[in-house]
C-alpha cells in the first residue's frame, strides 16, 4: 500500500490528486512535488522499522515511496541503491577533514545514481500498465532506464545525443532498449521525447519533468540519514552534502528525501546541501548567485557530459535545496574536475567527471574556508569512472610501451 | 593471528615452512598450495561465527585466510568481495533451470573478480613490508592490484600487453600505478615481471605464480557456500558452478575454498566445478579432454582478453578442480561468448567477455543435456561489461542517428 497522496506544484502551489498521469504543473509548468501521507506513515511505521529492514537496496524504504513494490525479485532492479560509503584516511588527511564520507553511486546496477530514479519510474510504469517508457538522456539516465526496464521486462525507448560517451551508448543497447541517437544535444533530445510521448501515448521518464524521478533520487537522502546522520553525536555540526548539479533533479530529490524525514520527525538536523556545477554549465548556480529563481539558459560545454545542460529542468527546486538548507552553490572548472578524478583515483576510487565534480567543489569550499576541519562532509560520486574513459585519460599520463626484454626495461627505468 | 601453516607443492608434494617468500615450488616448479591449521581454526571458530560476521566483504573470512588484517578501514580494499547474486526468473525460464544464480563480480571495487586475489596479496605485501609489488596482467589483475594498492598506499608496478582494452589501461593509470605496456602478449609480460622481480627484489603478484592469489580467489567459494549451498535442502543435488578459465587460477582458487570448508567439516557436499574456456584459448580444456595433467601451450586468439593465455600458469590444479569434483571442461566459440553478453544484457546484467564465457558454457551444457532442470547452477560473471565496450558493441546493432524532429522520428519509426 503506497502512501501517495497527490501532487503539489512547487511554483504555484496548486494541488492535484494522485489518479491521473501528470508531469509538470498543467497550470504553470512548475515541477510537481509528490505528497505523502506522513500521518499514516507515522501511524504504521517507526523509523527503526526501516533502519533494520534487511533488504540491502532502496526498496527497504518502500513505505516512504509513492509506488507499490515492482517485484523483480532476483533481478538488478532489487539491487538499486544502498551504495557503499568510503571514508579513506588518506583523503581526510589531504583535505584536512576529520569526518568525510564518499558515497559510491557507481556501485548501482547500471553504475550510476540514475538507477534510483529509473527504478521508481519503472515501478510506477508497471502500476499504470504503461506499454512503453521513453526518456531523453545524456547516457546515465537512459542506461538506468534500460537496465531497470530489462530487469522486469518493461519496453523502453531511449533518445540520447549522438556524442554521448561510447560506454553509455553500449549500455543502452546491451540492455535491449530501442535506442535513437539525435543529431543534437540533450536539450533537443528532451524536447523530442516530450513531443513524442504526447503524440504516441508513451510514458515519459524525463528527468525534471516526471515527478517520480525525484522520488527515486530521494532514497539517497534516506541512506545518508541511516548510514551517517543517525550515527552522528547529538551535538554534531550539521552534515554538509556535496552533489554535482546538471538539471537540478538529484539535489532537489535529495532535498525532498530529507524533507520527508523531517516531516516524519525522524531527522533532527537538516544537512546543508552544496550544489556543484561545472563553470561552463552553471545555469542553476547563476540563479543562486543572483538571488533569483529565474533560471536563464546557458550554452553548456563542460566535458562532464552528465551535467552538461543548457536549460535545467528542475532549476527552481535545485536553487531552493541549497538556499533552504544553509548550503550554497559553487562552480568548478573542467580542469578542476579532471584533477578531482585523478586525486580520488590515487586512493583507489574511480569516478566519472560528473561524479568528480562534487569532490572538486569540496576542494574549492575548503580552499575558500567555507568549511573547517570539524565540519562533517559527505560527497556523492554519481557514476563509475568506467563510464567515461576518454575523460579519465585526461587525468593521467599515457603509459610507455617497451619491448618485453630486461634490456628495454632497464633502459626505461634508467637502471 | 593467521592460521597459515606453510606450503605444499601440488605436484611433488614437498612441504615448505611459511617464513620465506615462495612462489612456485623451488624443486619442481609446481604451483604451491597454502596449508592452514584446520584443527586450530576448528578449535577457535564455529562456521556460524563466520556466517553472521557483519563485515560485508571477503574480510569476514579472515580466520580462513593466510594473512593478517591489512587495515585500510574505509578504503576500497575493505569492499572487496561479498558480491551480489542475481537469480532472474526470465533467464531461469529461458534456460529451463529451476535454480540459477549469477554472481556479479563486476561489483568489486575495481569491477572484477581479481580484487579478491589482489586484496590478499596486498595484505601479504604489507606483512612482509614489500617496497614494490609487481604484476603482469591482461588488465583486470593489474587494475585490481593498482586499486587495492592505492587503497592502502602500497607502491606497485603493472606490466600489461599494449593491446589491453583502453578501459583497463585507464584504470591502472587512474589508480596511480606505474604502468609499463609491453609490445607483446600476456605471456611475454609474465616472463618479464618474473625476471624483473628476481633481479630487483620486487614482490611478484603474478597469477598462478604467487600462491596467495588462489587464497584470495577462494573467498568466492566461501561466499557461494554461505549465500547458496548452506541454504539448499539437505537432499539437494550438488551445486554446479560455472566459471571461465584462462590461466586456471580462479577455478583452482575456488576449488581450494571448497576444500578448506570440507576439511573443516562445514561443507557436506562438494559442488561440481565446470571450467569454461574459449575455443581459441583452451590449453587446460585440452588437457582435461586428453585425460592428462600435461598442459601444452596454445596460440591464444580469443577476444575474451582476460582469459586469452598461451601457457596457463595454474593448469594442473585447474584440471583437477573439475576432475576431482565431478565437473568437466567445455569450450565455447567467440560467437557464443558475444551472444552470451547480449543474452544476459537483455535481463539487465552487463558482463565482459570473460564473464560471459561461463554463461556461454552453461548454455552449451544445457544443449548437450549435461544438466537437467533440477540441477542447481551458479554462474560467475567475472567482470563488469564496462571493462570492454568494443566487445559489447559486437553483441548489438549500432543505434540509428536522426535529426531531433518529429518528422525524422516518424520517418524512422515508419509511423
Amino acid at each position: 500500500m503506497s502512501h501517495f497522496k497527490g501532487y503539489s506544484c512547487s511554483l504555484c502551489k496548486t494541488e492535484y490528486d494522485p489518479v491521473s498521469i501528470l508531469y509538470v504543473c498543467p497550470k504553470c509548468g512548475g515541477n510537481l512535488d509528490v505528497n505523502l501521507d506522513y500521518k499514516k506513515i507515522n501511524n504504521r511505521f517507526h523509523k527503526d522499522d526501516l533502519i533494520v529492514r534487511s533488504e540491502d537496496s532502496l526498496w527497504k524504504y518502500l513505505p516512504l515511496l509513492p509506488v507499490s513494490d515492482p517485484g523483480g525479485t532476483g533481478t538488478p532492479i532489487r539491487f538499486a541503491g544502498w551504495t557503499p560509503l568510503y571514508s579513506p584516511p588518506g583523503i581526510k588527511k589531504l583535505l584536512g577533514l576529520n569526518q568525510l564520507w564518499i558515497k559510491d553511486e557507481g556501485k548501482n546496477p547500471t553504475a550510476s545514481f540514475k538507477d534510483r530514479a529509473s527504478a521508481i519510474v519503472v515501478a510506477h510504469a508497471r502500476e499504470i500498465k504503461a506499454e512503453i517508457v521513453v526518456t531523453a538522456s545524456t547516457g546515465n539516465a537512459g542506461a538506468a532506464l534500460a537496465g531497470m526496464s530489462a530487469a522486469v521486462g518493461q519496453k523502453c525507448i531511449i533518445f540520447a545525443p549522438k556524442n554521448a560517451p561510447p560506454a553509455k551508448v553500449a549500455q543502452l543497447l546491451i540492455y535491449g532498449a530501442q535506442v535513437i541517437l539525435v543529431d543534437g544535444n540533450y536539450d533537443s533530445a528532451f524536447d523530442l521525447t516530450i513531443e513524442a510521448s504526447n503524440e504516441f501515448g508513451w510514458y515519459c521518464r524525463n528527468t525534471g519533468y516526471n515527478p517520480f524521478t525525484a522520488e527515486g533520487k530521494k532514497t539517497a537522502a534516506f541512506e545518508i540519514w541511516e548510514q551517517v546522520i543517525d550515527k552522528l553525536p547529538h551535538d554534531s555540526k550539521p552534515l554538509n552534502v556535496f552533489v554535482s548539479v546538471g538539471d537540478g533533479n538529484i539535489i532537489s530529490g535529495i532535498h525532498k528525501g530529507f524533507k520527508d524525514l523531517h516531516a516524519l520527525g525522524w531527522l533532527h538536523q537538516m544537512p546543508r546541501l552544496f550544489g556543484i556545477q561545472a563553470e561552463k554549465s552553471a545555469a542553476i548556480a547563476n540563479a543562486f548567485f543572483d538571488n533569483t529563481e529565474t533560471i536563464t539558459p546557458v550554452s553548456a560545454t563542460t566535458l562532464a557530459d552528465s551535467i552538461s545542460v543548457d536549460l535545467p529542468r528542475d532549476g527552481v527546486r535545485a536553487v531552493r535545496a541549497a538556499r533552504e538548507t544553509g548550503g550554497q552553490y559553487l562552480t568548478v572548472t573542467d580542469e578542476a574536475i579532471i584533477a578531482a578524478i585523478g586525486e580520488q583515483g590515487k586512493f583507489g576510487i574511480f569516478t566519472e567527471p560528473a561524479g568528480a565534480t562534487a569532490y572538486a567543489g569540496l576542494r574549492k569550499a575548503i580552499d575558500q574556508k567555507i568549511l573547517s576541519s570539524d565540519d562533517p562532509v559527505l560527497v556523492i560520486n554519481t557514476g563509475n569512472g568506467l563510464k567515461d574513459i576518454k575523460a579519465a585519460m585526461m587525468a593521467v599520463t599515457p603509459a610507455p610501451i617497451i619491448e618485453p626484454t630486461m634490456i628495454s626495461l632497464k633502459n626505461h627505468l634508467k637502471i
